[in-house]
Parts: C-alpha cells; sequence; structure tokens
C-alpha cells in the first residue's frame, strides 16, 4: 500500500535537503503530522519568504541583514584583505575566530569537471575588479582541502599571478585537540612539511 | 557575527524536526539558500496544506487517502482482527509484510509516565467500541519494544482480559540476517525462550 499522495509530495521535497534519504524524509513527515497547524503555517511561510527576506550582497556574496552587507563596511575596507570562499555559510565560520578583519569574495561554487563545473563558473573579471576598486593587497585563500577546494586554490593562484597581490593559504595541519594516533597519514605530511620554529 | 534574522528563524523552524540539532538545521539552511524560488514556493506550499490534505481516519486513526481510510474496508473488517499500533507509519510497514489482512487501532502513544503520559492518554472506550462493533476475535499487539511498549502492551493486555478476546503480542528473537555473536543477551534470552519446534 503506497502513503498517501501528499505525503510521497512532502517526503520527496523532504529529500532534497542535504543528506536526507528516504527513510529520514519519513521520519521527518510522520513527525511533522504530529504538529499543530500553526506550526506548519510558521514553517511554510518562513520557506516562502525566504527570496524576499534573505538576499545575497551583490558585490561579495555574502548574506545581507536587513539589506545591507554586514562584511563590506569601511572599516573591512581598509585592511586591504580579500578572503576567498566558496559559500557565505564559510564568512560566519571565519568571522567567528576573530583572525580576520578583511572582506570576503564567495566564490559560490568549486572547480569539479566531473560536475560539469569549470573555470567559466568562477566570475574572475569581477574578482579582478574588486582587487582592484578595494585596493587589495592580500588574497587569502579559505577552500576545502578536498581534490574541489585544491583544484580551484591552484586555478586561482595561477589566474592572480600577475594581480600584484600577496596570495596565501590557509594552513593545512594537526586539528587543535587531536592525537597523532588519528590523524591521517596525509594531513601528518602536510603537517611535517609546514612546521614552524618553537 | 550572528546570522540574519530571517535566517535564525528558519534554523529554529528546521530543528524541530527530529534528531535535527543546529549544525544539520544550519546545513540545510544553507543549502536551501541555493534553492530556486520556485523550488521554496513548492516545499512552502506542500507544508501549508498538510493539516487539509492529510487527515486521520476518525475510525482508526491511520492516515487517509483521497478522504477515505484503505485500512477501514469490508474485505479488511471480515478478518476480525485489530492490530494495535502506536502511530499511522507502522501500519505501513506491517501492510508491506504481507502477513496481516485485517484493521488497525492507532494508540497514538505510548504509555511514559516519565513524559506524564499517562493511561488516562489512551481512550479504551473507544478500543472496545471496536472491539465490540467489528466483532473482533484476535487482537495483535504490534508496539515497540522498549520501557514504554512493553509497559503499554502490558496495560492493553490486563484492560483486554474480560473482553473475550484472543490477545497476542509480535514475537521477540534475532533479527533476520544478524550473527549471534552481535546480538544482545535480552534478545537471545527471548529468543531462547521462545524457540519453537524445528
Amino acid at each position: 500500500m503506497k502513503y498517501p499522495l501528499h505525503l510521497i509530495k512532502l517526503i520527496e521535497t523532504l529529500k532534497k535537503l542535504p543528506g536526507v534519504g528516504t527513510k529520514s524524509a519519513e521520519r521527518f513527515a510522520f513527525h511533522m503530522l504530529d504538529w499543530q497547524p500553526q506550526q506548519l503555517r510558521e514553517m511554510s511561510t518562513i520557506i516562502a519568504d525566504m527570496p524576499s527576506q534573505l538576499c545575497c550582497c551583490p558585490t561579495c556574496g555574502c548574506l545581507e541583514d536587513n539589506g545591507s552587507c554586514p562584511f563590506c563596511i569601511p572599516e573591512r575596507l581598509q585592511h586591504q584583505k580579500l578572503c576567498i570562499i566558496a559559500c557565505a555559510k564559510e564568512a560566519f565560520a571565519i568571522e567567528a575566530t576573530g583572525e580576520f578583519h578583511g572582506c570576503f569574495h564567495v566564490l559560490g561554487t568549486l572547480l569539479s569537471p566531473m560536475s560539469g563545473k569549470g573555470a567559466d563558473m568562477i566570475d574572475m573579471d569581477k574578482l579582478f575588479r574588486r582587487i582592484k576598486s578595494n585596493n587589495v593587497t592580500e588574497v587569502v585563500i579559505a577552500l576545502d582541502s578536498t581534490l574541489e577546494g585544491d583544484a580551484t586554490a591552484l586555478y586561482l593562484k595561477s589566474a592572480l599571478t600577475h594581480a600584484g597581490v600577496t596570495i596565501s593559504r590557509l594552513a593545512f595541519g594537526i586539528p587543535m585537540g587531536s592525537s597523532l594516533e588519528y590523524v591521517d597519514g596525509g594531513t601528518l605530511a602536510k603537517a611535517f612539511s609546514g612546521r614552524s620554529p618553537y
């Protein structure tokens, strides 16, 4: 016996969330059946209002708050540093570290030829324009340590060679609080080659 | 730096889903930021339409399909068997086994004094009325093998003693395809005491 049509629709739409398969979507859907209509209306309205309420800054690609970008402000521009990130979420994580006070530049995607994401997906002209107009002196590449992240970082490094800026990438090494015993070989090798005077 | 207010609202509403904590809700929310407005509208409408589109059968508590209950039909009533389940989802799982052809009775909750769910949460009058009106001869208790499930099963067993019906409960034992090595002691003990001629 099949689920009622509307329940199937709900499960299918919930499966679009990252990491949610059929089993989890079914669990979510049956849980939601017990919610009050008021709770359902609330969730529905929040989702429907997303396009109008959550806009990306046309300059840096980060999330605007109340119609203005909290990252594109004069105090941050004066640092002349630009941190390249893949998606808007990372700006909040980096901001929380308190280690970076410059501006961000959201790429929106990482290079991934297997998924049809080639170099044409990255708007290099926009990046060059920002580097020039903001008098950027250092570009920090803050991308994942994955195949896609490494490929994108290499591409950016070569594209920015003649841009007259210092290019840096986040350090690789042993995660804080972890035991050497559990660190994988690749990370250990990076930690060795990147060792610093102590 | 805090997330924009609407994003916080979205994360809070997503955290109401079972097993979804802050980290998962943030992951869902940022993923949804990349969705097309059309996809968001679709999800929003499906959720808002749930109270009108997904109703529970007033007789058995299972989900109705197109305004009628697929389980409360004469062909199933004639079996004179009633399977007591905790929530509507289980009816589909039991139906898929092809082992039961009678009717269902959704309790809606399990006894759990710790969460303030006492015997008054279970509508026994309704259960008695159904047993009488459907001429039920066997009641199958299909509840979880947990503290709450066991307590509810015991309560039902004692309440139905004089109802003139055979009472059975689902068998406990070794799950199909599992190795004895990995079966816990409680399950193994149940499997021993419930062993059958082979």
